[in-house]
């Protein structure tokens, strides 16, 4: 092989493989319909078959560091799925005999039309089995924790300082509406990335391929994975420019801040357990430290805000190779699809983590919580409305310097009543507008 | 001030300016509806609408490297309107009378929720005003070169090597296709765009606003913009995190990936004059050379991809800012809007330039084209159907190596008459499947 | 003009301009040296210096989303320089005589390698009078206040979780090496910066200009700025890539990731007043914000995060510019330099207000730091080479869990007497090895 | 395990497991010097010198998806080297004797230095056995292509427009020049990729460690892998920051630019067969296309620019994670290392990719090269001394316009003879200045 770079690490992702064996199981179908060999077009869907339930993982052992168009993979797969129908039909391996890899496997077919289409239909499946499932299971966890913590009045911190009370549950209200956009953004990109290049062949004029070819082949991966797939509107587009990957490549960026702020907030909500915020008790899952004993760390939030940097990263790897195709084909295809697989991958996967191993488990240190509560300076805003703006910010800075309670320092200095201000300043009157 | 970072370039964008005076003008409608002295607050609104019509620009030296919140620059709209009001209403500039920047301009608000709300309101009308319309302008200009060239047959490319033909027609279809799904990108982005924070005061919680208040600004704010805004559905969201505008950001760092492919290819296409490709004719606009007289350069395709490239840039430094939000607030906001402002203008700008002063004056070299065309031993897919992959490929090869032509070295080869071949390769029959 | 694209704040950045007035001037000279005219140069040469002391600034109107060579701008100065000399001689403005703007202002030169030139004096020159000084300005305030809180002993803090303890002053010193090596990353990427492509002209090879002349230029403008210039050594490299200004914006990229690390710190230990950190007293500049009174916010915290995120974006956009170069010219040039210009300003910039307004005024809040220490879990840590780690961890949980003191416990446990836990646990003691 | 994060293909680095290993055996040698029982260390030693071998790989299952600061994977170390020494020993596997991971193999240790010693260690491990090799191969194939190509006069191409010729051995000596300086950026992050955290154990005071083990910790490491490591100066940073990755990443990002020029000119030089610029010959590697035979395509160069594009996503990974650390400990140590290693892997073996199955078997198309030369107008710039700059441009754009020589024209114009055209157009006279 020409391109030993990056070792095993770097394969053709399996996913790319698998969707592989759902396009030629497709391709051979369709092909059956113009006149292929009904024998040889049944071993090549049993053949594809078995690409596609992973069966014959171990046949794939190219890098994506390849030919940018994918079609070395594109060959291997020929290549597998002929001599394994080939094996099928009692023949001999390696013959071309009586399953030809270009001329059956491949018919009808390109390169430069089956990658991009195996990459969208990789990039489909992974969204919908690990991305969303994994964003969902988190969005409820959040969900029924902001129900949880909806009696939960606790200090709010702008500029990360001291600000007015909202409740824990309004709180976490926050995170769950960015994970709830997050599952939009990705299905709004879904649309672009349903369309299959499949039919365009080597320029996208679909040279060599059948008038419906494209539209029967979409449909059949549209039935054999349930998502609905069709064949792309313009299959120039389809091959010489990947904005599809790059728009949920930029989704997943989207969700990648999402998640870093929330992962963020809750590793400093649940900071202590002496010397931090400490408003958050977090589940303890390993011993944190080989030195410093008792320590439980907030691992789960790291997992997850170093995964949202990959994404980050890889976000950009996509969009510097979408943005480099060249006329009528874009030749960083397995690149681009190796990284969003990776990000969706990751996010799936770490918000599955984060979400059984913290979010679940997350309890409100409630005493800590009022204890800062009481403590507050910032209570004084609900005076706002009572005695202006400059008198109550008096009195929040005389308090602040002598250390003393907003109570105290607002009778001192003559604004109000001891009775005035318990009347105006609840902190569960201060949760909402009026 | 203490933020001398960065010079008059980098003030607070006017688009954010503007938004403010519509926001203010609209709040003070509201405001009289909760019942402010309709006095003060007339003079509130027509000084307001001042700043939205950036009459008073002058009075906003800020800037973007200031408060991470905005509260300068909404200190600053502050001021300006009150003052501005109280010289209509015939008081003393400075004195807060009759009309106080915080009691009555910023009644019922905050900066933690009215500068989010200024920039989603300048980012959706510079869409509306700039973005959109240079996308429309380009996709129709490429969309009628798209038609005109509907006949010109030529070479394909992939791999930047020869391939089969297409027409050019077919060639920028591509192009149209990626600028409509830019459009389309962008619009998907949009709702949330359209949601506004206004009415959740310091936390979100709507503390010291009125029930309905956010409501009513939001409708305001749609009927003096004729755009479809509509308050937040979760304003802790909408203080905290700006995943909007990441993933408006996101929609047009993809956009930015289209525009570059397209530039790129227009600029190789029409190289030359004699050492390139030479397949289009680009508009002689200025000189293009102070050494090499004669040589005119693809001068608006460079113009193109250097704001492409800006805009890549600028996503990742709003990605960054999305990512790092902390608690209830996110206080990179003035640097994203300056950003998002800044890609939105860019690219409208830019390709409002570009379809005017390259696009519509590009002509197809037939010429060239044709001669390229006919040369070209890629011709030989025609043949595969015929007499299969491996015999088509020994003629490509043989005909490489020694210079000739496909068809004589066809019938060298003794695989096809000349008859065959004439009947068999016909480039027009080549554009698509049979 | 062809280039109607973003509006006056996107005009070539004025040390752009300031750089080709020098060069214009360096190759006056030498072109005399070479037989121009002496009256013609002389006129040139007071011209030039007028440019590169701004005073012709407004003569520039011309956006960087131009040609991607810089030619406009070239072109630009080369007229503006070649009528202000007419002007000096008493000739008539526009008549190209005595002073031909390319027939002897651009004598010996080329866009293609007079923009290159320009752009490294620019961004030379910007490093040493804003970048490295500002970034000296706060390395020396730092260093300061690390000496100054030496014998602070605070809780260490990993994981954003308690640890052991170290000095306020050592962990400023960790920030000191931090912008130490800041400054040693930008000067080690100076060398390639001192290289000027002048004499290069068209493609590198020097064609048109004169043997010597390279070397000559660059020593001028070596003795003009008293900055190490030197002639490249390989023009084809210096015009058709700018890993030089990639590496330089990796230096700052660099740079910025320092100051996002130390501005958040301070911002965190910062925090409160009274429910974050508070270990840190910041200096109040401003109010904080116009509801919530007597508030005080880290805004040259988020004004410097701001910067550093920006500069990671800039860093993206001159990286996709740096990798799109083709032949024998990039044409991201005015894109690239403007970039590199923007984050040394910024960095500089921001370095200088962080330090003014911040970091010379930051205190230590020595109460809360010591009660923080004092009731310290981590200090368990103490006891590992006395009972070992098992042992000290029971103890650490225990306590954790009871929210008793460690003495308390570890005496309770029966591991130690309470004569031992105060020879064994001294903070001060815990500050280094052994 | 809580980390079930992103399968296989993500655990820890086998580079990151190895200098484990160096750096256990290392402090285990150390430790004995300090007191620990010689029969322990020796075990140890043995056992790391087999982890530093890739012998116990396979013990190292753990994901990079976990604790930020990769306790997991030091406590996995210290578990395999312990159980490994106490097999030898001839204990009880989990025994915890006579051999404790804790207190024998991580003595004087923390995660928190450990790790990012181990990261260094592997960083520049890969960079010396990888990545430096790769460039070097590369360049040394590219300097000796220059030289080779010394006499091919060829045209110049800027703005990808025909300009003045050079010499192809001129152009490729701006890509040595470029790999030089790679190696250059590359030895000059080094010195700070040298400085081991070692000694710093968990915030960096080097509690629990012993005056001296720092410094002897790296002098074992600099014996045992012959490079030059020392001692962090300042152990806060070494633990707190990642700037030294940021940095080198950096260094690697600017080669990904450096490599993507490359790559692109060679696969724009090399396109053809027959509409392209076509003046490079590439070596034929593979088939290039299932579906156009006789085509042979650019792959190396292809993998080479994906290869490029990876780089800088992983660059912005990298830098995102760099800029998050907090307090004591950035908690992104191991996607970080994750992402510098996969970046050196990568650049060096496509360096060395591209290199044997590209450069060395490029050929200089030279029958095309001179067609292309001869036919060129840029040669007119050669009569810019003699006729001066517009009637040179007007020779240029009346030959362009009919299509006819430069000689030819310039005679009928009557600006010269054909004896003067001779005398001064001579392609070989415009390599250089005179």
């Amino acid at each position: 092989m020409n391109f030993k770079i990056g070792g095993p690490t770097e394969r053709m992702p399996i996913p790319v493989i698998k969707a592989f064996g759902i396009l030629k199981r497709a391709a051979a179908e369709v092909n059956q319909d113009y006149g292929l060999d009904p024998k040889i077009a049944s071993a090549i869907m049993k053949a594809a078959d078995e690409v596609a339930e992973g069966k014959l993982n171990d046949h794939f052992p190219l890098v994506v560091w390849q030919t940018g168009s994918g079609t070395q993979t594109n060959m291997n797969v020929n290549e597998v799925i002929s001599n394994r129908a080939i094996e099928m039909l009692g023949g001999e391996l390696g013959s071309k005999k009586p399953v030809h890899p270009n001329d059956h496997v491949n018919k009808s077919q390109s390169s430069n039309d089956t990658f991009p289409t195996a990459m969208h239909i990789a990039a489909a499946v992974e969204v919908h089995e690990v991305l969303l499932p994994g964003l969902q299971k988190l969005h409820d966890a959040l969900s029924a924790k902001s129900k949880e913590f909806a009696q939960v009045i606790k200090i709010g911190r702008t500029h990360t300082q001291d600000a007015v009370p909202l409740t824990l549950g309004q709180e976490f209200s926050g995170y769950v509406q960015q994970v709830h956009y997050a599952m939009a953004r990705i299905k709004a990109a879904m649309p672009r990335i349903y369309e299959l290049a499949a039919g365009g062949t080597a320029v996208g004029t679909g040279l060599n391929t059948r008038i419906g070819f494209a539209e029967k082949v979409a449909a059949k991966v549209a039935a054999l994975t349930g998502l609905p797939f069709v064949t792309a509107p313009n299959k120039f587009e389809a091959l010489a420019a990947h904005d599809a990957l790059v728009e949920l490549s930029g989704a997943m960026n989207t969700t990648a801040c999402s998640l870093m702020k929330i992962a963020n907030d809750i590793r400093f909500l649940g900071s202590g357990p002496r010397s931090g915020l400490g408003e958050l008790i977090l589940p303890e899952n390993e011993p944190g430290s080989s030195i410093m004993p008792g320590k439980v760390n907030p691992t789960q939030c790291e997992a997850m805000t170093m995964v949202a940097a990959q994404v980050m990263g890889n976000h950009v790897a996509v969009t510097v190779g979408g943005s480099n195709g060249h006329f009528e084909l874009n030749v960083f295809k397995p690149m681009m699809i190796k990284n969003v697989l990776h990000s969706a991958r990751l996010l799936g996967d770490a918000s599955v983590s984060f979400t059984e191993n913290c979010v679940v488990g997350i309890q409100a240190n409630t005493e800590r919580i009022n204890k800062l509560m009481n403590e507050s300076l910032m209570l004084v805003t609900a005076l706002n409305p009572h005695i202006g703006y400059d008198k109550a910010a008096k009195i929040a800075k005389t308090a602040h310097k002598k250390g003393s309670t907003l109570k105290e320092t607002a009778i001192e200095l003559g604004y109000l009543t001891a009775e005035q201000f318990d009347e105006w300043v609840k902190p569960k009157d201060m949760l909402g507008p009026k």
